[in-house]
């Protein structure tokens, strides 16, 4: 096997409500993260504004750009002019009444691909099955000029389904643009559990398939007339065997992370996984519950 | 939701190559057990014998025994006898030439169901594919008087689709008796890793499902022609949140440890992933690689 290897940069930030100010500070994380050797380098979920999913409120579909709108267009222009790719986090409009959590893959020679959040969560404060039509873009691998990317979003990281047929398409890195953190009420009694949980379902997807996985979070307080949530931050890499290989801390922060891609050939190699999936067996993950 | 608790019985010992011995030594800790309120109880992988398949030698299929052999025939007294529901694997001989990796799950009032290990691994002394066909059981969910048992065993417990398609039939606790140590040669630099990459994969089980994953292990040095392992120990028990609630040592330990069932519901109401699984986009599942 031939050494490859990608340098990742992962942009950790806070969002305010002026889409114009998140991406000047979007790109000036870019641009350090390119400058320091970055040739892959992915934003937080939704990027371009607060997370505003923490009300339901018909305004805020205004904040909707369809794939060839404002951030996709200025992220673009930043892929090709610095010769990196970058994954660029949107809330797109599709159609009148049909809306996704998207995903641009955005390379130095032009766009790469669009994912579309499989996964949506609805829970207090995090109320996306309003905004965010189920994407129906399945599961990809794009190829890009450093390493094979698995787009993903946030929710889809509690699911090792997305995980694992992302791999099975060829992706050498997950990469997970989240916005997750505590409500005040909850952080001293389950804070650090519900972060580690975060943490170790995610180290399990690296494990269980044989790669890296990327996740870069939003940082910062937002209130909103539902509350407050403090974003946590600590956006991380994790190396196919497991070990977390870079953790970002609660503010602002450019981090770049060396992937050896060599490893997802030698762990798999100690770490035969793939080899004894039970296909034959497996038809039940198609059920919603229950026998097959 | 009416409150259910299980007092769950971790049995972690040594093994030598004395069957008569195992037995008594597995029965005085199940006995232990049972006498300090366990409901259900868990023996380590294959707890009869040595860790025979470091090497492959065809003697080593003498120590095959029938699912009414004198171990489950031992077991299942024992379940009668003290009022509770163990766990015992062992070495099964279903046919010349046709021998399982098997778990017994064997309640106070007789057997409750067989499990055949589905996933089977081979690697220098880990050589089960020569001893063990794959399990034709599917996997399965068995109700006990106490909790909705989610047998597996050993290998399973690197597969997301094993404790999915085991938890998505009802099972509450998913059992992994397991056999797994350092080599040597490898200890020192990737031991801690090897441990915690293992740890790591089944609480994100328990959190991916919302259930309880309980992992028993066998401790001790054992050495064959092929070189020696070091069985770590370690067994642990898993809450759906992800937290682990009690974790052994290195060494000869029977612990109890009182689940929550409640916590099953209370976890999935905050974390609901169930809920949002796409099946209609899980078909490639079935598939050893590429697109569906």
């Amino acid at each position: 096997m031939k050494a490859r290897s990608v340098r990742i940069g992962l942009v950790q930030h806070s969002c305010s409500s002026d889409l114009g100010e998140n991406i000047a500070k979007a790109s000036l994380g870019v641009s350090e993260a390119a400058a320091r050797g970055a040739e892959v380098v992915c934003l937080p979920e939704l990027f371009g504004s607060t997370y505003f999913c923490q009300v339901q409120d018909p305004a805020y579909f205004e904040l909707a750009e369809p794939a060839d709108g404002p951030t996709v267009t200025r992220m673009d222009r930043l892929a090709r002019e610095l010769g990196v790719t970058i994954l660029a986090g949107f809330f797109e409009y599709r159609a009148p009444g049909l809306c996704h959590n998207s995903l641009a893959v955005l390379g130095p020679e032009g766009k790469l691909g669009l994912y579309r959040k499989m996964h949506i969560p609805q829970d207090p404060q995090f109320e996306e099955k309003f905004y965010f039509t189920p994407g129906d873009s399945g599961f990809m691998a794009i190829p890009t000029p450093r390493c094979v990317v698995g787009p993903l979003i946030c929710w889809d990281q509690w699911y090792p389904e997305a995980a694992r047929l992302t791999a099975l398409q060829g992706a050498e890195v997950l990469f997970y643009p989240t916005a997750i953190g505590w409500m005040p009420e909850e952080k001293e009694l389950h804070g650090e559990n519900q972060r580690s949980a975060w943490e170790a379902i995610q180290r399990a997807h690296a494990i269980a398939n044989g790669v890296f996985t990327v996740s870069v979070n939003r940082v910062g307080v937002e209130k909103s007339t539902a509350g407050e949530i403090e974003f946590w931050g600590n956006s991380f890499v994790c190396a196919p065997s497991g070990e977390v290989i870079a953790r970002a801390g609660l503010g602002e922060e450019v981090m770049v992370v060396d992937c050896d891609l060599q490893q997802l050939h030698d762990t798999r190699r100690i770490w035969p996984f793939l080899r004894d999936r039970r296909i034959d067996a497996y038809e039940g993950l198609t059920n919603r519950w229950g026998r097959p």
